[in-house]
């Protein structure tokens, strides 16, 4: 298969965490018999400084001649005084925008050797595997009006939750999906009992619910949710929520992991094209250290050939590849201190050369 | 001191809860010379079911007349299928905006007895003392228009949010009085980078703040805040939030503490006249087999002595003789399961009895 790939390093560790999933890219495709095409573009504050655009044209012609997008990261202290539309963090909104990718994919995994630095206790965590789907270019975040006006003297701002029903059946459909492919459970968050957006979020979301039989559905109230993925993320394969309630959920559950340095996301759309990044930052305190976890954006490469190439046996070569590693004991910096499994600290470099060869050797 | 209070036990454990707080009040009333006027009144279900509205207009009127309220439970599936505005559940709302109580009050305290039963981890919890102070009565759940209508031929939803400066400051002023009392500092939670609502927000309570030089103020984005109340709930002192944020970090909050059926809460406006209740529902499963755990309710009148009278010694010599019976080792039996600190397993009225033996010995 012909893979073509547009790469944007970005700016802080952005450019040295994606040199370790190329690498990954490059391994995996070998072994597998694919053929690679990278490009690789500017983008961020980098962009910024040299063609005084986070997001250049030339970049957003590799974008779109590619198949997928891999981002390392963007910002830095050095571009936080921008105007919001000259931010770094701008060209992530455009590329999503630009390409329609309306589902924000999150996947929680646990890592055994990682529970240590999980504020939560071992028994719950032990074999939780979800995924968070959430609606991300519509709802309160979007909706207009969204102004601040003056009446009867006192300053009024109003935000607006808005959904269509087509948006929301669009993305039922990727949590219903992919629920197909996991453990057949969609629990679909909302808040029914209040929200006219929830109501008709949980009414679109039964209709496509009939069209996946094998396929278990509930509802949860979010602020449920919130007490839930505490309490007991066991229960969970697929949630599936708006925005908002999302965008809330879904840092909640990464903390529960214990290793915010270790997940990955992927945005996808109604094609195969995907974006898929780190959810950690540029960091740029540790930038050019070689430092840095690579594993979150090697997950995101892993993401990659499941969403947008249909390669499950490369993603899962990929992620088993990372357990075994972490398995061995090899850690980078974040994850050694205090880590009772830890037996190397390793590099950057280290890692994503330690990841290839467990990937070339079968993992 | 002439304590005039309104006492709704409401249905299934409210009853049996309120009875042992009853005995409370009037313990610590007797023992610090207050004088005391209970009125009862009926509210919830056995409301509609006696006359046809969960808040008749002679509890309505007792409410008026008292200066603060104390409410058991209210709701059970007897009355789950009646229309939104028929439902047990009414008779709070109408209380709530009837007196115009705006600010809800839910403490997060930590029992060093029922850590056992949280899914953090003990490092994270011991000696975690926060209160969220969530704005109840505008925002997103309430703001107009709030409309499904057909566009293009298909359905669309619409809520809003909607904040006035002044219901901003109004709540602002109760957070920043709290923490005067108390550590000292105010987390204040929105979502500024991208809501018209919370850009607001920020600005009254920057506003706000300067009246209180004493207390430091701090801004968080909420989903952040959904990360950080699991990772070091230790931070916080009293956390400002709006109403739907609330609602999520309210109950998000509520499950740290391992122990659900102990939390009280208050509903405040701009006088002294609060509602007073648990947390916890009507648990029609457990009702009238004196099990239940009164001491939710118990830690609400605390709530009452502190915020409507103004009383600290008595709020606090409650609190303290719940903590006391906790360490001697009884617990009901939600609580007394797997608990390394239980030795006697005790009904509600014997709990009951053993907070109001503390009391009277001081604690
Ligand atoms: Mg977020
Ligand atoms: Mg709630």
């Amino acid at each position: 298969m012909k893979l073509k790939i547009a790469v944007l390093p970005g700016d802080g560790i952005g450019p040295e965490v994606v040199r370790q999933a190329i690498k990954v890219i490059n391994v995996i495709s070998k072994k597998f018999g694919h053929e690679v095409e990278i490009k690789e573009g500017i983008v961020g504050g980098i962009a910024i400084d040299n063609f005084g655009d986070p997001l250049p044209e030339e970049t957003w012609k590799i974008c779109e001649e590619s198949d997928a997008i891999l981002l390392g990261a963007v910002g830095g202290p050095k571009w936080d005084n921008l105007p919001g539309d000259k931010r770094p963090e701008k060209a992530l909104l455009r590329l999503r925008s630009g390409f329609n990718l309306f589902a924000n994919i999150r996947p929680i995994p646990i890592f055994d050797e990682l529970i240590f630095s999980s504020p939560i206790k071992e028994d719950y965590l032990k074999g939780v595997d979800f995924v968070i789907v959430r609606e991300l270019t519509g709802g309160l975040y979007f909706g207009k009006p969204k102004e601040t006006r003056i009446e009867n003297g006192e300053e009024v701002a109003i935000d607006t939750m808005i959904y269509r029903a087509s948006e929301i059946r669009r993305i039922a459909h990727v949590a219903f999906r992919m629920a197909q492919k996991r453990k057949k459970k969609v629990t679909s968050v909302d808040k029914a009992n209040i929200l006219e957006c929830s109501r008709l979020w949980r009414k679109i979301v039964e209709e496509v619910s009939k069209e996946y039989i094998d396929v278990t559905l509930e509802h949860m109230y979010v602020d449920n949710c919130a007490m839930q993925i505490v309490r007991n993320p066991k229960q969970f394969d697929v949630i599936l929520t708006e925005n908002t309630f999302g965008d809330i959920l879904s840092d909640e559950a990464a903390i529960i992991t214990g290793s915010i340095g270790m997940l990955p996301s992927a945005s996808l759309g109604e094609t195969k094209k995907g974006l898929y990044e780190p959810i950690h930052g540029s960091a740029p305190d540790i930038a050019g250290q070689n430092i840095a976890n690579p594993i979150a954006t090697i997950l995101s490469v892993a993401l990659m050939f499941r969403y947008s190439f249909d390669l499950e046996n490369e993603a899962k070569l990929i992620e088993n590849s990372v357990r075994k590693i972490l398995s061995l004991g090899y850690f980078t910096k974040d994850l050694f201190n205090n880590n009772p499994y830890a037996k190397k600290l390793v590099s950057t470099e280290e890692m994503g050369d330690l990841i290839c060869s467990a990937i070339e050797g079968g993992a």
